[in-house]
């Protein structure tokens, strides 16, 4: 295993034994275990990843950043929660084990989804030791990166492009997944900067390209990736007929163009020096990586 | 129409201006169709009209108290078209319109709340001229009484009630409808000491006197009311076997304990003199009110 590899597992590590805790703290009313299962499911953690280290990269306090990380960790379950519910993707697994529906019921995912978005909101004001103008403007950008002009946008787009009869232009699918996808990861590669009080320019520019290269290599793995290492089902993409990036791109080009994007996010980094490297580091990840 | 009646539908309508007028900034995206159907339905804005007069009690500025009206309405909107939801209530019918899950489709109904609490949060921390502090406060309150230990938390109990064969307890079913209702009613009767920077003590006793007296009458009209005039079917808990306020007390018991509710919230207002009157008349219709 890389260098690389373990920080990443400990970094998931730290953010899953707080959202253990946090949860804790939430006692243990008839939500906790389906909220506990969404969002403690064995994810990469890619966004509190960015979150974490891009805050390192202004000497944000560790603890402040882990607590950031655990707000957009638990917006994304909240989206994966929904997303998987019947009337969306219909997926019955996630990370190898049952959705919050299949193992609940429908009524309880919806609320899981509910209970996991107002929570993200609640970790952000509960930001001990910040400034208030700077929560203010976390949890302004999770909202509107969240919301009917960010990812429910993007969602409600990728629902429409299933049932049209019309094949998506390759700047249609890149909008929609700028808005599915990126969002979050805008707002995490971006906290850092806003933690601290400092310009997020740069950050900003990265969290692009990696976000675009990010959905690029997911159309990749939907073709050759491998589901019990994915622990999801793939070749959804495919077998719907939907336009992705490779069916647009083909294969090689949609490779190439993922490399290119990931080489140019790294490049736009160059200015933070060395603290910056778990951010270059999880770039080149976000095109290797098999799940 | 009573002088108070007229100043309900006044503050409605200031509401519902500029909720219509923010809609529109959020463009004209897949979402804003139904976010705007669920939102503008014709509510009684009974949310809206606490926050803006316990604002006017501490001279909080008119637009602040209508923005975090906004707020809370978006927040009230999206809990209903959940709680519309097949998986759910599964009801056609909201205020004598189709739903959004009937109007559009379910997934679309499931992005519709998930993007207004979103853009609840969005308004909160979009606040001008106001303390940042104070902000976070609001936002985190509004979490807090919207998750996992608040209105998720209640719409869960008020599920699992329904589907055991216990006869709940008037205890857990006051317990359930401080949670599900009584929350956002305590936020919005508190939003204008915490926007004003002062002690909420009263408002709160307040709110939760008044929060109870809601759903005791919500019980009564459920077998009393005219569904013309209710805009939703009626008899539903009646003919599901739930137990209630008035499955327990008695019809005539239940009317009592709701004007003694409202007698003493009126009485805890006292030391806010003539300000506080619209506080007092709102608190009469509660239990007056057909709808």
């Amino acid at each position: 295993m890389s260098n690389f590899q373990l920080s990443l597992i400990d970094t998931a590590n730290s953010v899953e034994i707080a959202l253990n805790e946090m949860l804790k703290k939430q006692g243990n009313g008839l939500m906790a275990a389906p909220v506990h299962h969404a969002v403690l499911n064995g994810g990469k953690r890619l966004r509190a990843f960015l979150t974490i280290h891009s805050s390192n990269i202004f000497g944000v306090h560790k603890e402040t950043a882990i607590q950031a990380a655990m707000a957009i960790e638990c917006q994304h379950a909240y989206s994966l929660v929904h997303d998987d519910l019947p009337c969306m993707d219909n997926d019955d697994l996630r990370r190898g084990k049952p959705t919050v529906h299949i193992k609940w019921d429908e009524a309880t995912a919806t609320l899981t989804g509910d209970a996991l978005q107002a929570l993200a909101f609640e970790l952000i004001a509960s930001l001990q030791n910040v400034d208030a103008y700077k929560i203010v403007e976390l949890s302004k950008r999770l909202a509107k990166a969240s919301g009917m002009q960010g990812m429910v946008l993007g969602q409600a787009q990728d629902i429409d492009a299933e049932t049209s009869t019309k094949i998506l232009s390759l700047e249609k699918i890149t909008a929609l997944q700028q808005n599915k996808t990126g969002a979050l990861i805008e707002w995490a590669s971006t906290s850092g900067a806003i933690l601290a009080g400092q310009d997020d320019k740069k950050l900003l520019n990265y969290a692009r390209l990696i976000g675009l290269a990010f959905q690029i290599q997911d159309d990749i793995l939907d073709i050759e990736g491998d589901s019990l290492i994915a622990g999801k089902r793939l070749h959804k993409d495919i077998n719907a007929g939907k336009a992705t990036f490779v069916s647009h791109l083909g294969m090689d080009n949609a490779k190439m163009r993922a490399k290119e994007l990931i080489d140019r996010a790294i490049d736009s980094l160059v200015s933070y020096g060395d603290k910056a490297e778990p951010m270059r580091q999880v770039a080149k990840f976000i095109i290797e990586r098999k799940m």
